[in-house]
């Protein structure tokens, strides 16, 4: 077999890496569990003719066949594909088990999903995500929205990674303003202010021109609407200033004051109200997020969702929700990429159990036994070598101690092999200090 | 949208279900890694014809192909198919990144893993496996194929499942013995014992007549060896009882009593030499493992693994290994129907903070956040109803408190919903008994 190659777009760690990731995931999903969200997960297929209901996505579908199933079945009305996210998935979830779900549903999700656009820094085929949504029966309360950012807020703290900054808009503030200075397509319009980053006012100007029919002066309030930002409840008197009333404007307005007050006072500093924060997705229609890392705004969103009223219906119920995903893979490819995080070793291992000779081992095994059995990470060594070559292997994984099993009734000794320190110990007894028990990551 | 159903072979759990999944994943991990096995995850995907480098998987791959593509990339040579096992991707994986990895190399990999095969009870077309395996440079001490059944067995009894007994083999002793008695092919004859819990003695026989050219005394002989079973080195002395000798089948009594002895040593009654176990996948050269639950012996092996000396080679250099996989979706699947396993509540919330009035909700929101930051997973109310009706939103969770904020400066209380008792509390202080915190599984 000749050396294989990566596959671009699918990504693989290191083992060291793969440890900082599972790290990161415990952190998330032990702040998701400690907000109450429930874990499920969805099988990773789903019928190709939902993952299609959004035209949008539908060219990044990868399409299964069975290699020996007959053509057929691979274009039929029983064709899956993988998820592309697990918004979907998750709509489909509630609905097919709408009969034994309490409602709301607080639940969170950690999985891969697929998608086959161009792979780019930090953007693959196959990527791990970390979700929360709060799905109720025909109404959800807006205070919902305002706990997503307390969510990740926290869940992002946790990690070993720079401060975020969570940008907050709502969809009513947009449409109710657009609506308010007299334009009749506000989905138009928003799709052109949700290019203002890629292609600068004057390029959206025209576009709000040619697509939403907006005048110049109509353009200008747009304009002047998406720079609006600020950390607390004064974005609404910006707004307010522009001059434009509107019902829709002013829930919108009422919505996202609470949701950046809620925050405040949860966390200064951590949300602001970012008036140009528009979301592509069409599902979205009241509060919407992305997060930046504070320094590194230039790796783009690491964190988004939003409320959605129309994902989810059926049998004269609707689902309306809100959500909000952490791309994983994303946030770490990046953070890899930029030499931002590290870990103490690459594998578990505290303790190297030496062996003396082969007939021995069961001896180094009783050890190792005694060591794990009080939550010590241990290892046996591969062959009864000369010590040197030993501790040699304990030293190229970053193993901080080799243990070494007393001969002919001596005391089993212990050495620290970065210092050097050797001293007299007992399987039964000894503790390393905390630091060094699990790999650390800085 | 008309309401969704399952897909066969696709099986998705309940939140309470996915919740004891979790805990299992946690303890197995837990384990794996006090044994000093380092984690990686590879992609889902591998290339088409490296998946069918084993001809008997063929006709279960799952072929992947993006839903724009043009047909070229469906089946030409960059053609993609999702993994049906870890122990392919992993000897990929090793290749690939021979020359960063330290060996030998200890790895573990929990994972989806997909088969297009016809589901059945306990069998899915997606499932979660997690494997350890350990990989060296050329040659691999016997002794790493003794530590295996420590792991799991370690693993397997921190479960909430019944009691294991792992079955150990080796190849060698088959092999050699089917030599020692002049067969040729003990390839055949190795599949044909294979089938013998399928078919029976009787058949079998008549088949290493037909396709490994047994003799009625040679075929005797087989079925002879097959039958013997014994929980310590003893099996050696029934081997030899049988008056064959050859020098593989020395090698293979004195390896596969290394395991069972290592184990008996380790935990009494975990392990039995059982010669009627012969894996069906060719790569095995050595000890050969199967697993069964005690009692639910008509579930089949819920771990399995062997010796493999083949499986990995390139560049003039071979990669010797040992592995075993504990098919997750398989045991949890048969005990879920088998309706053995239940925990204490379906969503991870220890409190619910009650809220008095709307304009209240903060209050309630500092609550949550002052036990959060203590460990306890706390909800808030989804609304200002009538306190009964926020109690019976806990109740229908399983949520075992409800926290009553106090109004006008009156100290908080909270309510054991299980008891009714209700006492004055603090929630910078006031902790659950530790059996309430999380979740029991049972």
């Amino acid at each position: 077999m000749s050396k294989p190659t990566p596959i671009s777009g699918f990504p693989e760690w290191t083992p060291a890496q793969r440890m900082i990731e599972q790290f990161v995931l415990d952190r998330i999903r032990a702040t998701f569990e400690l907000y109450g969200f429930a874990p499920i997960e969805t099988r990773s297929v789903e019928p190709l003719d939902q993952l299609l209901r959004k035209g949008e996505t539908s060219k990044e579908v990868y399409v299964l066949r069975r290699l020996h199933a007959d053509q057929e079945g691979a274009t039929g009305d029983d064709a899956l594909g993988l998820h592309f996210d697990l918004t979907v998935p998750f709509a489909r979830y509630v609905l097919e088990n709408a009969g034994k779900l309490q409602f709301p549903f607080r639940r969170y999700q950690i999985q891969k999903a697929w998608r086959g656009e161009r792979p780019q820094e930090g953007r693959y085929r196959e990527f791990l995500q970390a979700d929360i949504d709060i799905v109720d029966r025909d109404t959800l309360p807006a205070h919902y929205e305002a706990e997503m950012p307390l969510v990740v807020g926290d869940a992002l703290r946790s990690l070993p990674i720079p401060p975020v900054r969570i940008q907050v808009n709502n969809r009513k503030v947009c449409e109710g303003f657009y609506r308010g200075i007299g334009l009749t397509d506000p989905e138009a319009a928003l799709r052109a202010v949700d290019k203002l980053d890629k292609i600068g006012p004057a390029k959206v100007a025209e576009l709000l021109a040619e697509t939403a029919g907006a005048s110049e002066a109509q353009a200008k309030a747009c304009l002047a609407l998406a720079e609006i930002s600020a950390p607390d409840g004064s974005f609404a008197d910006a707004v307010r200033a522009l001059g434009v009333s509107h019902p829709l404007l002013d829930e919108g307005i009422a919505e996202l004051t609470e949701v950046v007050e809620t925050a405040a006072a949860h966390s200064p500093g951590l949300c602001v109200a970012d008036l140009r924060i528009a979301r592509g997705l069409d599902y979205y229609t009241g509060t919407v997020y992305e997060t930046q890392m504070i320094g590194y705004e230039r790796f783009g969103s690491i964190c988004s969702g939003g409320r959605y009223d129309n994902l989810v219906s059926a049998g004269g119920s609707t689902y309306p929700g809100v959500g909000i995903s952490i791309g994983v893979s994303r946030l770490l490819g990046l953070l890899f990429g930029a030499g931002e995080l590290s870990i103490s070793r690459g594998v578990p291992t505290c303790v190297l159990v030496a062996v003396t000779n082969e007939h021995e081992r069961p001896a180094s095994n009783k050890i190792a036994e005694a060591l794990r059995s009080r939550g010590i990470p241990t290892e046996v060594s591969p062959s009864a070598a000369k010590f040197g070559k030993q501790i040699r292997y304990a030293e190229r994984r970053g193993i901080p101690y080799v243990w070494f099993p007393g001969v002919e009734g001596a005391t089993d000794e212990v050495k620290d092999i970065r210092s050097g320190e050797q001293v007299p110990a007992a399987a039964g007894e000894w503790t390393p200090p905390r630091a060094d028990l699990k790999p650390l990551i800085s």
